[in-house]
């Protein structure tokens, strides 16, 4: 405190001083140094201080905030009761009606056939000559291009596909009840390793493998799930993750428990395709990701009737753009996909050669699966430096969600449920996106499947989307006032 | 020190001091209490004081210890290099030639009938009567008691057997070949759960079970395993340790591996008891339990040709006594059978109404399954107070162990091998004995599997191995030295 003639005299401090610093680290670093105790605080500016959404935060947490937590209450009790169980095999126009035509369903926001990235094209093209529409993928090129067929997000129609898969009125798809919510969905069954169009491929093998999915294996799996009965599908995945599945990027111990349960009545089966098809599961460990999907989508879908949350209630991307969606909103928030980071890839590939991120798979993240359960999952931690990585993977995803999974439990975290209900408003807040683990398709040519990593959300769709949930429980209070000034 | 007239002085102490405490914790926590450092080692007299162990352990870790240790680093190349493949499924007596006429193999070291316990001896009855020499339990009991049916045990027959299954010559019984060492192993076709003789069960169900396994599970089985070709089995288990299993009392996810494998050789195959066998397949989460042990079975016979190790290479309990093995010896160091303890039982049932430890499955223990992978299996947590138990489990048996596995890894300790080579001379200088995973049967009544938990190998059978090495090295030295004085 300066006194008298301007001098400034030494401020006595105290003999002990404890600080709490909330600035850069290197600051309690050097209280550290001195021999005095100090706490870091990991304390950022919220919303990386854009006035427009710190005023929207405010209100939403504020003025709106207990009519908000009670829509994500009711939000994350659909996604903790929905009971999505699998009740048979069926074509996709007799599925889902509005898709008979020339249609093709796609991964994530819609798009313009102009937009659309390298291998969803070449896997539109091989629906289309699977569909028997065109003879060839340049047949095929020419007849999307000039709009003879018609391209629909899969998630428009309770639908939902992984990477770069493309579905078509012929295709077999899995039809998942959920019994609670009195919904459906829907998924293709999982295309398997190699050459294949979900990889990118059209191929002639490729395409072959549609036009065997669809003739052989679609049948013949209907006939094994009939016999089974209904399979809960979440009965299975809680199995999974005490089995090293993230239920995204791996998915081979629910894949097994799958087969397991479905054994005796593929041994039974009387269609001719039993064989082959015993043979396609047993070398396909991917196949229960589709059915995690779908059982994921029937249970946002659900949640998504619920208005006025910000709980995000879809989250996919066509390879092109990158969305989510709020109850109650019709349209996506969307923003340029994100490459796919802290990735492994095959030998001779790297960064440069990877597509960006693609496929509707990222719906598992809002389900306490995928990069929430990274902790579940050694496969998962080998891409984030070991179990620790996982371990805070998890715990990061935790901080931008509303509840913990009574569920989904993690074993190695004790039991603890995974994280659940994506807050909108913690992501733009914390500038925290949630993590999916994914796989990575080459960028430009028909190579497949190239390596497998972790993708961020970009937080530009949350940002909108917690403007537009602002904006409307605004115009909401405005109807609501009496008329008059 | 004293000075003057007898009166003593104040010793200058330094003014800081540090300790390190070798006694009771309370001695370190009273330095620390005065507030000076002390650190506490977690010392005791080495085997428990006495003074036999004490010069027996001081030979061999010092007169004759590069012998043995160049004797145990033979044991672990081979505990670590063995490739047991599963071959084919034929009956005992085509396997074991010397197992044909009246003889029924059990479990654990050699034992008469008088002694047997009651869930082994109602077992032994039912494999009598299901070999066709006794039309019902009594019949057996009366033929058994006059000797008329030789009882040996499995081990004795490079066969292994879990809990108190008891197999005799028209049993099938799994084939498995390790060919780096030249040897075979065999074990039968695990029960299932529920009412069967390996549970300590009797009834006619229970020898419906046998019967069944005889004549349509083996038949069956061997048709599916000859499609399928040679299997490798510890590549299935070195997955399944990354899923969640010790493979010991959880071999699940082990178990579907198999399933995966086997499944389209089950779906394509022509023998009428197919559907029966995929039924009995999907049912049985044991099922991998007695590939496993017979995988284990060949490595450690390989490993017991080894003379003058100190690592134990058999390991086993016939419910009244338990044994362990050194290579070159002919007979077992046994001691009584311990009980089971940290257990979790059924409704209805506690510690007073578990039989001893019984079982040939502690073999799996000594190549780094079961208790020495603990860290690897959430379930195995759930006895250990949780996943710190189950780490901290991981850790105790390595501490009797020489050696990490280089392929079997445990995930959630960052992939660090399990411990393998149990050093009889570590188990006893530190009193610490291995620890077994294990299911627990009823000791009375035919009750079946009634609970779960650890065995903890009772240290005197280790102290027995630790003296008769040091003997028959000491006589070997004589042996070896020139005649005369």
């Amino acid at each position: 405190m300066p006194q008298g003639e301007g001098k400034p005299t030494p401020v006595a401090l105290p003999s002990e001083v404890g600080v709490v610093n909330v600035g850069l680290g290197v600051l309690g670093e050097s209280v550290r140094a001195q021999g005095a105790p100090a706490v870091d605080l990991d304390w950022r500016i919220p919303a990386g201080g854009r006035a427009d959404l710190v005023a929207a935060l405010t209100r939403l947490h504020g003025r709106w905030g207990s009519q908000v937590e009670q829509a994500n209450r009711e939000v994350v009790r659909r996604l903790e009761e929905s009971v999505p169980v699998l009740v048979g095999v069926s074509r996709l126009a007799e599925a889902v009606p509005e898709a008979d035509g020339r249609v093709l369903l796609h991964p994530g926001p819609p798009l313009a056939w102009a937009d659309v990235c390298a291998p969803l094209r070449r896997s539109a093209r091989a629906a289309a000559v699977a569909q028997g529409w065109a003879g060839s993928p340049e047949e095929a090129e020419a007849l999307i291009g000039r709009g003879a067929v018609r391209l629909e997000p899969a998630n428009h129609h309770a639908t939902v596909v992984p990477m770069a898969t493309v579905v078509g009125p012929l295709d077999p798809v899995f039809v998942v009840e959920n019994r609670p919510g009195g919904n459906r969905s829907c998924a293709p069954l999982n295309q398997g390793p190699g050459e294949a169009p979900w990889l990118g491929v059209d191929s002639p093998e490729a395409i072959r493998r549609l036009i065997w999915l669809r003739e052989v294996a679609g049948p013949a799996l209907a006939e094994a799930i009939r016999s089974a009965g209904p399979i809960d599908l979440f009965a299975l995945v809680a199995q999974g993750l005490q089995m090293g599945d993230d239920v995204h990027i791996r998915s081979q111990a629910t894949t097994n428990l799958l087969l397991r349960a479905l054994l005796p009545h593929l041994v039974t089966g009387r269609h001719p395709g039993m064989p082959e098809l015993a043979r396609f599961l047993s070398w396909n460990h991917l196949f229960f990701l589709n059915l995690a999907m779908a059982a994921a989508k029937a249970t946002v879908d659900w949640a998504a009737q619920v208005e006025g949350s910000s709980v995000v209630v879809g989250m996919a991307r066509n390879g092109t753009t990158f969305g989510v969606r709020l109850g109650g909103f019709e349209g996506w928030f969307t923003a340029p996909a994100p490459p796919v980071g802290n990735a492994l890839y095959q030998p001779g590939y790297g960064p440069e050669d990877g597509a960006p991120d693609i496929g509707d798979s990222a719906v598992l993240e809002l389900v306490g699966l995928g990069g929430a359960a990274a902790a579940a999952s050694p496969a998962v931690a080998s891409f984030l430096g070991g179990i620790a990585g996982a371990f805070e993977a998890t715990a990061t995803f935790g901080s931008i969600c509303v509840a913990r999974s009574g569920r989904f439990k993690l074993p190695f975290l004790d039991f603890q449920g995974s994280p659940v209900g994506v807050d909108a408003r913690r992501v733009v807040e914390l500038e925290v996106a949630p993590m999916i683990d994914t796989g990575i398709l080459h960028a430009a040519e028909p190579q497949g499947q190239i390596g497998a990593g972790v993708a961020r959300a970009p937080l530009d769709c949350f940002r909108q989307a917690v403007l537009a949930l602002d904006r409307r429980l605004a115009a909401g209070e405005g109807r609501d006032r009496p008329p008059g000034p």
